[in-house]
């Protein structure tokens, strides 16, 4: 049996999904891959766990939500953090979580550059290299002739990459338009059931978690920003980056606005349009009963092809397990590759 | 650059559409896999064009819209037809396009089982041998060594075996449920729009192509349950065979049901179930609004998982070069593999 050493970097809600649903699935990533992954490093903003042997997954999680720190990890809780830990255990493929940092994409860049220099595979869930540094980053992966695949950094458990390149590989792709972000279409579509104002629906969204304390990344287009040009840059071959899309966000949006949208049947939406023509966020008017009439946090995303016309996918957009799944579908395709 | 010589077998709507789809995307193929695609023979029923040296993919189209066979081609015209041209010239896939069989699954069983024979690859978008023999014919794949897709057999150009088999691998599928028949889906579309009665859109339906002059297999429910039964073996490993599906069409559809259903808020769709306690094709009435309130010929499906929640497809169901596109995905996604 092959084994397939990984580590999870970042430990909030996505890298602790990731070390759930490989606690569920080593036997199916066995089966369909011939791989037995090990978790030999978990690492969360200020301490890790360590250890060649392989850590239990089950007991990170608790770990970190019954004292904070994965340091309090028995026998093998560390102080070491960030970058040193790529150098303190062999590994084959680093899982990076950390958070999505849109002002100089770090801790992510430099951790993946770093793995790629080491010749490992990356999986990521990060937006902000992507959306800063598509091209360089993609290049370098390339280069070091190594695996990088960022499914999950569009659409949480919504396959929109893989699934523009595996399942529509025959197409030339025109245009991608999708609602992006699950936060702002929940906000909206109870502004929209309930005749309530933004305001009030956001501290409501708050309360329930689905918005952050600084709600700023998802009312004001930034994380929809960041999908935008990932999908510009990995499926339409645009050069772009994250300046490069138009943002407009949801903050101004009352519910006059979309009381009126919906007297002659439509909604109002926050929009991703891209094209080689136009990176854009917006709010914009859509039919209701179009393919962009979903609610809550789903996300979707219609894909404009020539051979098979139009492809839409709905999924949602956020969840712990849900963005991890995306995770372990990149690790699989990278570890059957390896057969 | 490596070679593969592909036989078009079937050279109606779909196989056409592979012939269009080849010649605008030769060089799409060779980017994505170093492989040059040549077509070396394509049958009609009763006959052939046959050239080792490659046939022009164009004029195969012309031939057969102009003169109705293609034994017209020049020079390379041929009145052999089925499985011997199988034996006529070397070739690496056979790319099988020949009308679905729910009898006997003939021509489509006996033409796949001999090119398993002779370890040639095969893409197909008949239904009928894997509606009828899912499990002998994919074993007979498994045992030559030798690769079977079948993408184009469900939802036209709307990916539902390769996006749950690529895009969510690291899920256990727990059911499928989607509506999986174009024709259907159009004239109950129609009905409720205009609140005409099944026998006049019926009719409309045939003179625009939409419906076949013998509606049977579309309205009877029959074309829904092969493919109900293609995704319970492919997706969900469930060992069953057409005479499992529960079945019941939409011809008794009345505009009385669709108009009472109508003032509640729901639709009437022909809705395909494919779970381990269920496999049916029937009327069902849906939330207006919800993912399965999509309109015209389009397909779509929801996949229930256990970590991606449920993620849906929406896409043509059908369509000369939409369902090619689904073929050459398939190819594209064996030549790669050859890599």
């Amino acid at each position: 049996m092959d084994e397939c050493k990984v580590i999870i970097m970042g430990f909030g809600a996505v890298g602790q999904g990731v070390a759930d649903a490989l606690f569920m699935k080593k036997e199916l990533i066995k089966e369909k891959t011939g791989f037995e992954v090990k978790v030999v490093a978990a690492a969360d903003s200020s301490s890790s766990a360590i250890s060649a042997e392989g850590l239990d997954e089950k007991l990170l999680v608790d770990t970190k939500k019954n004292e904070g720190k994965l340091s309090a990890y028995p026998e093998f809780g560390s102080d070491k953090n960030g970058a040193e830990i790529l150098d303190a255990v062999e590994y084959d493929c680093l899982i990076e979580a950390t958070p999505t940092n849109i002002v100089d994409a770090e801790p992510a860049l430099s951790l993946t550059f770093k793995a790629f220099e080491q010749g490992k595979d990356v999986v990521t869930s990060n937006k902000g290299h992507l959306a800063l540094k598509f091209k360089d980053v993609v290049s370098a992966a390339e280069k070091a002739g190594v695996e990088f695949k960022y499914e999950a950094s569009v659409g949480g458990s919504m396959p929109i990459i893989n699934f523009v390149k595996d399942t529509l590989s025959s197409c030339d792709i025109k245009s991608i338009n999708g609602i992006l972000n699950g936060t702002t279409n929940y906000i909206l579509s109870r502004m929209t059931s309930e005749g309530s104002d933004y305001e009030d629906i956001l501290k409501e969204s708050q309360e329930l978690g689905i918005a952050e304390t600084d709600p700023t990344q998802d009312v004001e287009g930034i994380d929809a920003a960041c999908k935008t040009v990932i999908l510009a840059n990995s499926l339409l071959g645009i050069d772009a980056t994250y300046s490069d899309v138009k943002v407009e966000g949801i903050s101004k949006i009352t519910s006059e606005a979309i009381e009126l949208a919906n007297k002659d049947d439509y909604l109002i939406k926050l929009i991703s349009e891209v094209s080689p023509d136009n990176l854009q966020v917006s709010p914009r008017l859509v039919k209701k009963g179009s393919s962009y009439d979903v609610s809550g946090t789903l996300n979707m995303a219609t894909v404009k092809t020539d051979l098979a016309d139009e492809v839409s996918v709905i999924g949602l957009g956020a969840g712990s397990l849900e963005t991890a799944s995306a995770m372990l579908t990149d690790l699989i395709s990278i570890l059957k590759n390896k057969n």
